[in-house]
């Protein structure tokens, strides 16, 4: 059956819409202020002029905004919008001919050829009184005059002059008939995110650690406070401050049985004291939380807190939901395993039971009590292992509520998953980042999370280090790999983070071949001297530092590897949108010797020319340089400087 | 709000779906008997084992058939099914987590790790005792037996080897649970045409032509279907077989005004006699018409109508439907214009009237029509002047009766009108392969129009001339050109054309710089000396001999180019999947001067090694050659033969 006849006259082809995820199934992601370039297929059978509009609006409102768009080249079309307030946003197209451009274009080839454009100022005439029927008080006035002008047939010349003046077309333009305008096949959304989802430095510590010979409060974690926010750190991340499981306990090194006095693993939630609403004792009330959380705003720190899902055996879900969890025949409740391993001290949450619709909505209220006690940050832990569709309900109803939320999915060894999470919400991903250490995989693997189609809903944050990663390039390279891959970190990606003890190069794994810590602070109090010979505060500051003054780095899809011919020295720049703030970084990838290379700028986007002087100030050093020509040889002794970060001086 | 609970267990992951066109938007195009390959990425929360099936149906079909999907790596599955059906098929994929080979996998890594797995065999007996309340008779006995087997506690050995049965793990698979399988989020279309889709030689002519100072009938141009036939090709196809318009016939070589012999152009469609439904009286009746294409099938030939919606002032359309005319001020109809260019025998259609329904009725009843006399091809004129969304739903609405209607899109210079009009439902596309002479644009252009994602909805029908394009290379090249370009068409695509006097090598520009011929065929009747000297009848039949010999070259997506050290000479291949037949061409693009180059073939595909000596048999000259190594050298000289088809021996 055929249509109505207003719907078989929506012609006009709308396709290839950008910016989307998955046609449209996904959001795709920005930040608050982002222009959002919307660029579209627009083509329509025949040969007449088109308009286009970009349509959006916030999730939250019914009426549409526009703006207009501009044909590009080869039938493609762009426009843009501003993204004035996080949360979502929606946006589709709207395209026609344009009656009245058509026609004009078409008078004027008439006229050209010196043909006789009588019938053409009558049908003109009619368009614009038809218009001036659209319009009210003066524009119908000023457009039935006009329509009078045209209609005016034995001055022809005159007539043509009046269709070609600008008013007429802007009067023309206000009141185009859209009623069988074509609009995309779909809408599409945005989450317009703060600023901090894009640009955050991340410190992660354990705050039960730092007093030697007890455990730690939250009054003491203060002092860890004071120190990543002299480092220059945006966030710090928190493992589970929830009270801890007994039974089963873990005790130091992870073994199955603990002494008395280990404090087990934060990540087995749930005690007596409560579960995940709750605070362990040991580092205090709630309103010590608060209190802590407080002090971190006055130092301009966010605290991030760890969600993970999952419970000790002494969680009080294990008692008042049994429904929640998975069961023996015999009725007791199942632990974690991955076959043939055992993790006798976690349980894990059945989100296939037979009504996952309460577990869910508690998942949510654990957030929404977070929330409630100023925390902005969530670090999810094996997001993997809960349904994709959960998590897409989760944040969306989270944010739906408090748009500022930020959601930082971990990482793990399936790549698909880990890009659907993002698709479905996750504000930023850990990386594999922490495995590629070569040249070329480097390359590769951040240029593909960095560029479309992946960084239009993932940005990747980039870890060297955490509590249960430590990587043989650490373990061998020692302190010159922990300053390679520091500076590495900050400046491939806006977002990095390092778990606290990377700065004092702790690089002692639990086995040879273990990517664990020896003595893992997961299952001990540890106190560290931070001011050990050896540490690499003065970087980590100096690095944070060059963060905060310069906008290139805090951008994430502008990310550029440039040519350098020595295998071991990576070379990549980021710049601004205006070219105003131009960074570029050498990295030697090699922590145990020299390595020199000849690496080639982009001049051409730059606009220096060949033969031009430009300065170059490189921060690490504090040194300045003067280069001519695209090419310049950065020599790189790991023992020294495992980097170079170029400042190009205007 | 939550859906209900089966569906928030319905958690399985199913994306990137193969093939599909814009993401399922609109059809895939394979012939009967095709296999499609189906892949998705497919996984799920945790570490279940999975299980997945392509579902699919005619689309006239209400109940799913399905096969099993398989891994293939990284979360990538794929599964096939065939095509038994000219017609429309719909595709689906379901997914689902299978607990008892996840279970049984587990079993395995416990028993492995030498733990009891007492309680594990209680579930495993639950999960059987589960499928067999699903089976009936002998089948839930049997699954009954298993169960009881299972729960045999004490003899945990026994029970496992039960448990590893093959005989279980199929009435398993047999009865699984599939009430909270997940479903891919749409489903997807796959168009499957008759083999003529895909290959088949075309043979166009003006049937008036032939009788020297008379118009010819269908009964004469029957001497037309026996030389196309005896040339080898497989449709011949008829421009506008309709009355033709009087009012500002278009005279010879284009004129405004016509001499009163003039037979007018056939695409100024409509007269006293009739409008689309009608035969042009000189031609005959339909009856005349009817025998012709009873003549034609009888030679193995297929005729192909041209079905261009405009017409003639003298149209009965414009005297019983005006409202489908686009009108002037003063009640006149408008002809058709590109400003200032005026084309007054023709009045174009507008689609954009108060209402297109009655229009779009009609247009699908001159197809019914035609299809009625037998004719179930159609190339169709100016495709991009009619909304896409009309050209969607005729296409549709005429396959759906008649699925073995092929439509074939005229080009024009807007390339992502020419692919969406593909997408659209057009069955097969002329190109811009006439306009693509040098090496690296055709080898970029074949690549892009025969591999995905074009591929999967666009099928590229290679003209080297028709009525409207006589393309510089052939004005300039003579001969030597006409052949290389005939040998390009024929083996580069399975699909290709030639328009009658091809054959002569006519090469008469209108003018200088102009692709129109002089005294062209579309204003006055031809009568031509079919055995002139210097015509290249032989080489067409050749290669409509070796097109027919060599399944190879009827494929379409098969094509692949390689390395060839000399600018003027292309080198490609065509194979079977099963590498029985292969075929590679080499062809100097340059029909002035002989050029020799080193050709390399692609031996690792054929399972040849680097010192093995093989032969192939060069058609065009009937040779054989003993080639050894990947390399061989080819020297095509265009006055002989500008190409060279070698046919593998195996």
């Amino acid at each position: 059956m055929l249509a109505d006849p207003s719907d078989l006259n929506r012609t006009v082809v709308i396709e290839s819409v950008a910016p989307t995820v998955d046609g449209g199934r996904y959001p795709a992601k920005r930040e608050i202020g982002a222009v959002v370039e919307v660029s579209a297929d627009i083509f329509k059978e025949g040969h007449d002029v088109l308009v286009a509009f970009v349509k959006y609006r916030r999730a939250s409102e019914t009426t549409w905004r526009e703006s207009p768009m501009s044909l590009v080249d080869n039938d493609r079309w762009a426009g843009r919008f501003t993204l004035e307030a996080i949360g979502r946003w929606v946006f589709t197209i709207e395209a026609l001919a344009d009656p009245f451009r058509s026609w004009l274009a078409d008078l004027g080839k008439r006229v050209e050829a010196g043909q006789d454009v009588g019938s053409e100022l009558l049908e003109g005439a009619a368009l614009v009184r038809s218009a001036a029927g659209r319009a009210y008080g003066r524009q119908a006035e000023a457009l039935e005059a006009y329509a009078g002008r045209l209609a005016l047939r034995p001055a022809q010349a005159e007539a043509v002059a009046a269709a070609r003046e600008e008013r007429l077309g802007a009067l023309m333009d206000a009141h185009l008939d859209r009623r069988e305008s074509t609009w995309a096949e779909r809408e599409f959304e945005i989450v317009a995110d703060r600023e901090r989802a894009r640009f955050a430095a991340w410190y992660e510590f354990f705050p039960r650690s730092g007093q030697p010979g007890r455990h730690a409060t939250f009054k003491d974690a203060e002092a860890q406070l004071k120190r990543a926010a002299a480092m220059g750190f945006d966030v710090v991340y928190l493992p589970p401050i929830h009270p801890i499981g007994r039974t089963h306990r873990k005790g130091w090194n992870n073994s199955l049985v603990a002494r008395p006095d280990d404090p087990g693993s934060p990540w087995a939630i749930g005690g007596k004291e409560g579960g995940h609403m709750a605070v362990h004792p040991e580092l205090g009330t709630l309103d010590d939380f608060d209190r802590f959380v407080e002090r971190a705003r006055a130092l301009g720190l966010e605290v991030a807190l760890d969600f993970a899902i999952q419970c000790s055996p002494d969680h009080p879900y294990v008692r008042e939901h049994p429904e929640w969890f998975f069961h023996r025949p015999d009725g007791t409740l199942k632990h974690a395993e991955n076959p043939p391993k055992k993790y006798q001290d976690i349980y894990p949450l059945n989100f296939q039971c037979a009504d996952p619709r309460p577990l869910w909505q508690e998942m949510r209220r654990i957030l929404e009590f977070w929330v409630g006690h100023g925390v902005r940050s969530f670090r999810v832990d094996n997001p993997h292992t809960k349904p994709v569709k959960f998590w897409e309900w989760l944040i969306r109803s989270v944010q739906d509520e408090h748009p500022d939320v930020i959601f930082l999915s971990e990482a793990f060894t399936r790549p698909k998953m880990m890009k659907v999470l993002a698709k479905a919400g996750f504000t930023q991903s850990y990386t594999y980042f922490t495995w590629r250490n070569e040249k070329q995989e480097l390359i590769d693997y951040l240029t593909e999370i960095t560029q479309p189609p992946v960084a239009e809903y993932f940005r990747g944050h980039l870890w060297p280090n955490t509590p249960d990663i430590l990587h043989a390039v650490l373990q061998r390279g020692g302190r010159a790999a922990f300053r390679m891959r520091l500076v590495l970190a900050a400046t491939l990606s806006s977002l990095y983070g390092i778990y606290s003890g990377y700065e004092l190069c702790e690089n002692q794994p639990f086995a040879e071949g273990s990517e664990e810590y020896l003595n893992s602070e997961k299952y001990e109090l540890k106190s560290r001297d931070w001011d050990a010979p050896g540490n690499i505060v003065d970087l980590v500051i100096k690095v944070n530092r060059i963060r905060r003054e310069h906008r290139a780095l805090q951008l994430y899809t502008n990310l550029r590897f440039y040519p350098s011919d020595d295998p071991h020295i990576i070379f990549y720049g980021k710049m601004t949108p205006e070219r105003d703030d131009v960074v570029f970084v050498a990295v030697n990838l090699d922590p145990f010797a020299t390595h020199s290379a000849l690496v080639e700028l982009p001049l051409w986007e730059l606009g220096i020319s060949e033969d031009q002087l430009y300065r170059l100030h490189e921060r690490l050093t504090d040194t300045r340089q003067e280069w001519r020509g695209r090419g310049g040889r950065v020599t790189l002794d790991p023992q020294h400087e495992p980097a170079a970060v170029f400042v190009l001086q205007r």
